[in-house]
């Protein structure tokens, strides 16, 4: 009979992974992001080509700012909850058992805030691309990259 | 005011996607699969880096031959009921809320069994990567490439 405990690796239960909080983006994009937590769930599993998260989303929280990636595909899968998906189409909501997924290069920028009473958990996958580059149509943000790496710049290239 | 509807691409419901069954293993391995219908999840958003799938696994049902991926990290995702994961080192319970990671090159092959009496849903997502080969330490079975592309071979590498 196989014993019935916590998980080890190869497996994991997202609970024992730490919360991360914070964003990469300048100021004043961070903070807008409000009320998110992510718990990288690949990174623990020695994962390199995919990288998966699980997060809650808060009301009043933004996955990302709306944005598209030259390199890397991006799934996202409703667990609890729901969420409005902002594309160039417009706005649609979705709920836990929906899901998305966003093509690398498809010029369709996405993200999903939360704007309801109650926290949202999705998971979050991409495949992890040398040299993937994403840009943001609403906002003065783009990340580039010189020979010394990637960075946040002003749409007019200026580095913040 | 968001409008509630049926989700529109990039986003969808999986129960819009039709379920497929079988396996592309050539035969005793094909029939061991037992109860197991997936969900392509990826494929009608348009993503070609990333496979994903909806998988339902009734009593029985095996997620794949015991394997491991030369050039392809693999997640999973349980989202109801429970599997045995196999592993090199052994047998444990996931149940719903668990993950596992299998890293690319990692020499630790494994699967999923279904052994209770409910179906288990879970998702699984892998990156894609040209010239991914897998192997089966439990069976006689491997899957190579030559210049015509990927074949199932026997373990003295007679074609299936």
């Amino acid at each position: 009979m196989t014993e019935r405990k916590s998980p080890v690796l190869p497996a994991l239960d997202p609970a024992s992974v730490p919360e991360q909080r914070g964003s990469g983006y300048p100021e004043p994009y961070r903070s807008r992001m409000g009320d998110r937590a992510k718990r990288r769930l690949g990174d623990p599993c020695g994962l390199t080509k995919l990288g998966v998260n699980l997060v809650t989303l808060g009301p009043g929280g933004h996955s990302a700012l709306r944005h598209w990636h030259t390199l890397e595909d991006e799934f996202v899968y409703i667990l609890q909850g729901e969420v409005v998906l902002v594309t160039d189409a417009g706005e649609q909501v979705l709920t836990a058992g929906m899901c998305a997924g966003y093509a690398a290069g498809a010029r369709d920028a996405h993200h999903m805030v939360n704007r309801g009473t109650v926290p949202a958990i999705y998971l979050e996958v991409g495949n992890r691309a040398e040299g993937d580059n994403a840009f943001y149509p609403d906002d003065d943000l783009m990340w580039c990259e010189d020979e010394g790496g990637a960075y946040a710049a002003h749409k007019d290239g200026r580095r913040y």
